[in-house]
């Protein structure tokens, strides 16, 4: 387009630049540094019109977008200050911005606290959870459940390829929870002595699909099958809201040197480095459908997955358009 | 016992050591070893009536069997000779046990080779199978197809913890195989992608059930929600004939260092080498109950897993005594 | 009642005519001049007084609703007019029901648009999408994805009685879709083949369940089994407001003769033109429970079929009252 | 605390006395009271400023919440009428605690005979329904049924240990309505007789799952594999505001003389009065899941299980605090 | 017909009368009576060709069989007999006919000993058993595992109308097993608690199906959706042979005054002693499909349910025709 | 092959050229006729030793063999004669040949009549059946049904493309059993008014799936869904041989045509009579697997589809070998 780009701080453009470089990451951390950068804007706007005023605002939440379109809580983060600003005037509406950010930043805050008690009030005293992957969300219902007296247990998945049970073991151990560690095809087995299934989520889908590390929708399924409730946490910002319009989340394909070391790879190619008829493949994600998942728990309270798209209505609205144009 | 052995023959004790020494090991060679072992015995055997011949016998077998009662294909192999002697003289049953051990060898020897054949069968030309372990009896039906001049692809488990699936990958790039590796947590994504899963069995019970590597259970369940048909593959000596009278078959827990490295676990426990809150749990295998499992192919045909008793009668009788006293 | 009937307007009548005839027919062109009539009934109201304005505007409600109570469409654009109107004084009533007729009449113009953009979002590049009968609002999410580049195939069902699915595949092959056309029964060998299965709706009731053409629910049950997802394009006038409150969707039982020919009638009774022995029934439409299909695509977003009952109140009200007293 | 307490109108403290003592009892009853003792601490409320006034309000809702805080009624009622209330001045603040208790009243009393006419039309004329214990809500379908002209027909379940299934099948003999009496454990062979299970609830949680009489949820997994809609009546007093924020129903342990007389007892200890080794337990509900549940029908119209977290924060907002600090 | 009738000995129309009056009553005590009748019958006969003798014998297992048709041993015990007779010479007959006679009986007499001691072989040190009505052989699976040093725990279904459970508690208690009991309704509450399910059978058909007390079926539906695996224990004389032509079992309805007294009948019907209205429906048995049981045991070993039709077959041959004529 | 071969009888060549030219055809017809030729074959033997006795009759076997090796009952006839074979000598072999082929044309002329009144005792008094295509086997079941005095009656779904069901009706109604006709669309509809599923087979294989017309294994898996037994009629010459060696059975597709019309073909290409993009699929059969079977009905008694197998084995032997070889 020719015509004149409406004036944006230069903290926005910081912030993106920062988000794009991944010197901010983690979903919170890029969702507070996004309501931050657009209250900074609101307050530093030199516009004279609300219409202009609104225009920067609109580029802002743009120019942040774009740097990093699959991050799930930053296109939260932006709609949920923009769609609730409101006012006649420029000091109004820079009002309005400020108090709308300052709002999201203060939920934010508290959100895995609050997660975290709603999903203890889900686990009973003895009771044995067990855990996929590494997630500090599902991590603080375990903690919110020892602060209230409760004993639990834990049979931690080791989560190939990276091993993230490791991390997990090692928080519980701190807590002095009592940790078993098997591989990922000991699950089912296990299973019998569970009383929970307990993961976090790297995003959640409008159809109530739970998207997390590689290998939740198969214990899932073995849950299921095995009578043991499956609970996901998930902050609110891990909502997807494109999914709304039925778009689909793209699942990252990570580097083999993750699932095969370049000796192992030599040894079942018999040496030949770059075998046509050997791929390897090493999704990060999959997609658990809301039929093998009982509860999503959230700093809002806990939710059947197929309720969850009333929530990000209610946060997020229902607009179909771009992020920064709700 | 105060009263007098039958004489067994040198070689029978020999053998015996080396099956509890594990010189002899893997369920062919066992099986083999021990329907020799008879041949000789019965061979040099200096009974002078029918019953001391008898005697003599059923005190081999049951040294043989004693060394290591676990190995499913031991009991199997001298069921199968004593059940089959007939005779009212020593000469009569001298010979009839020579070649019902003889049968029995050369059944074995062929085992493989004609399972290979049923189950390729059941391979369509273009199919993709996916894998579980290292079982060079599952393998067999993918070479089977291939010499009968089917394309077939193969999605291979990488099978944690000790990735015998590195095993059958590297057999099947040999065989020019496409390989697609994956870990264990990524066999439901990829399962939509397979016309069968393929599994050897370390043993298969009365009940149906097959005990196979960790993991196959998960597999099957998830097989099953997914709509791919699960095909074991197994010789005749995998059927566990202690499973006819109800006994279930014990799980070997292996050793946490397949699992854990020591300094993995010193990552976990902040260093604490003997951190009673930390427990390893390494079973070797687990059980698929039959409601999970389409077919089971042998060197006598394929079975539905619920009629695979039937088979076992007729090979290795409905006795509940001991393996020697069939 | 002798009570003075409130003024209606001619063209309320007209359209009430219109639509008893089935001169104006489908779901979209009855919400539309369902609409329409209500906007001309304020338009040219003489009310003297906001209660008399309202009278009158309830008496067209009611007029037009009884004219054909089974359309589902008719209730919903009453309701969402009557619902939206608000005003002191009878031009401003005037103006509320005015603008209100005219959002629902803009929502509907784009609604199988933008539904098409939702839906087609849920298709990947490549995807395979089983129909059943034929539906513009599930072709209109082929469309979409044809629009933005997606290559998709499609397996039509014919969809016996009345062979809709012919029209599917006349529409689909116009876009130069590959269409594979099958038999009804042929449906379950072929979801193999098949991404999505991909249907519209008649209506859909506040417990999420799903009416379509006969046999889609037996479809349904075979994706599930085969682990294909389940989509249905419906606009929001395809809610049924009365399924809130209890109310079943009656369903239509259509003549014999598109089941059977008089011949082939003769032919199986020997003759008999009236055998009391031989009923053909012949139902229009059956029920999917919710379990069975995994998103409801609407112009509004995706839903799961479980929460589609919140998308209803949202629109249309909660009130238990007929269609003309919301 | 040291600090003084605000007013609390006597007969607030009437009321809650006859809470704790049972005096006031039932679902309804207790939320009439709750909201009556409200309605007149607000009218004789003595309070100079808002604040005073909200505090006296707070003050009379904890002390009748502390009563009995598993009522599932009395936080509804609470949460109801704080929530709802409005106002810069005292007056204006009394006037609206007493509309919105009159309102929460008024709703009560109409409620049952809503939600019978709701699950009424989900009847069909002719239909068999299935019942569990006995449930005013339940059965005020049947009798909306019987109002509309329809022949339903019951198979009563006799529902051990109380048999308030004979309850039951009294009320429904009066309507004259035919009654087939079975035990409890005949539900499954009867199940293919009936069109319905009809069923009410204790209290409905958050994620959906149905809080009813013991030998509910049995019944529901035996009618989901049979084929037949299970149908909840309750009204939405049941609903458990705890269980938002993932809180448990808990479940109360009844005395072991309602399963077992003392000579029974006798008989199978041999006499012995107190032998450790015999453990009666007699859990007066239990937890039936969402994924076995059609519909739960309340005065509000029909919702799948999953979404009646919706109608929850509606009705009682989303609030994580104590009832009385909505 | 008109034809002498062959002599019958009169020690078999004593047995014959025994039977029909119940004087002999329970499955084993008519099958070995049965046999003992065919053996008298044989050793006392004075036929003089093979062909009278064998006129005899069917004469004599007809008048038997008749006496009670739907007595599952008594058709067992005479077809094991008939079918196992050999020989050319009457006096051949006669020693092939007692002989046959005592196996049965001597296979019977051991028989409840020998399952006990293959159920056993399934239960754990440890194991938690959930048991309904009051079954000799499930209880002989217990004994055996009790006298194998095995710990085991019962939860005991009282198993209403007639409370069979108590007779199972108290035998339970004898041998000093730590029982809970609970009302049938409470059955999958507890399920969560048990490792198996042990039931024993009325009789088992050629499909699969278990006929056993009234509620077992729905015990077994819930115990495969909790994950439970459900054991049926039966000697092989509950096997039905007329199943095996497709016959289905008759299932008993009994007295309404088990399920209601004359006072519980009064109070719902108002005090009328012949309500046409009120039906209390009582049957004795249900069925269980063999999809929802996980193994048959025997005292010749488990089977799937599946393959019990083999055993069948091998016990009692193929014969379509009636018990005496095989 | 150079070698001589052994003489066959004309009449065999003869035979064979019925077989393939399809003059002989049905089942049962080529099943009796390949009998017959082995009947002749042996009579008209010229052959001096047994060795060249059993060269010719392998001979002929084969020769009858590989005219129609898809023929299910050809490869049943041929090996059920030929391992029946006994003899030292010639004449002794003439016989048992004759003898064994005269066995099995004489069961094969009784199987229908048989296999009928075993299917009829699975059906009570008043049932309703549920009927797919047409098959004699299923309404040989229905008409000793009859015979025995039930009333039974039928929903007939009307199978497309070839509209069997009209052939099904016909035979009912001529029977004067009530027939209700439905397009296949409408079965899961009428599922809930039926107590059977009846279909006929084309051929089982040994891992008891069932291959019969197109849409069998929807409705297969509709029944279970809706809770209704599933009931396969066949008589053992269905029993597919090949598959106890894994063979799959392959599906005959069948010509477009009966699909669509010319000018259905033209309506929906626009005119382009040779479209690409248009493919028309019509399998003749399909695959259920035995999950979604309750019973195999034969001659020889029912079976649980898992079963079969054994049934196969016991008939036609294990023999892996052609069935000139058995």
């Amino acid at each position: 387009m020719d015509e004149e780009q409406p004036d944006v701080a230069p903290v926005v453009e910081a912030t993106a630049d920062d988000i794009a470089t991944m010197e901010i990451r983690g979903a919170a951390a890029i969702g507070d540094a996004a309501a931050e950068a657009l209250a900074i804007q609101a307050e530093r706007s030199d516009a004279s019109t609300p219409t202009a005023f609104r225009d920067q605002l609109r580029a802002a939440a743009r120019e942040l977008y774009e740097t990093r379109p699959t991050a799930v809580s930053l296109p939260n983060a932006l709609r949920y200050v923009l769609r609730g600003i409101e006012g006649e005037t420029v000091p109004e509406l820079r009002e309005s911005t400020i108090e709308q950010a300052r709002e999201f930043q203060a939920d934010l805050e508290q959100a895995q606290e609050r997660l975290g008690e709603v999903g203890a009030n889900r686990l009973r005293d003895g009771d044995v959870v067990m855990t996929h992957c590494h997630s500090t969300d599902a991590l603080s219902c375990v903690e919110a459940a020892l602060d209230a007296g409760k004993h639990v247990e834990a049979i931690v998945k080791e989560t190939r390829p990276r091993k993230q049970g490791h991390i997990t073991a090692e928080q519980l151990r701190e807590w002095d929870v009592p940790v078993t560690l098997v591989v990922d095809n000991a699950a089912r087995r296990y299973l019998d002595d569970a009383d929970h299934v307990l993961v976090g989520a790297d995003s959640i889908a409008a159809d109530g699909s739970v998207i997390n590390k590689i290998g939740t929708s198969g214990l899932a399924v073995n849950a299921r099958e095995r009578g043991v409730p499956v609970m996901v946490a998930a902050q609110t910002i891990k909502l997807h809201p494109d999914t709304m319009t039925g778009h689909t989340v793209e699942i990252e394909m990570r580097d083999e040197s993750e699932v095969l070391s370049e000796t192992e790879y030599a040894d079942i190619t018999g040496g030949d480095r770059a075998d046509d008829g050997l791929t390897v493949e090493n999704p990060a994600f999959d997609v658990t459908p809301p039929r093998h998942v009982d509860a999503i728990v959230t700093e809002r309270g806990q939710f059947p997955p197929e309720s969850i798209v009333t929530l990000m209505r209610e946060l997020f609205g229902e607009t179909t358009g771009e992020p920064w144009e709700v």
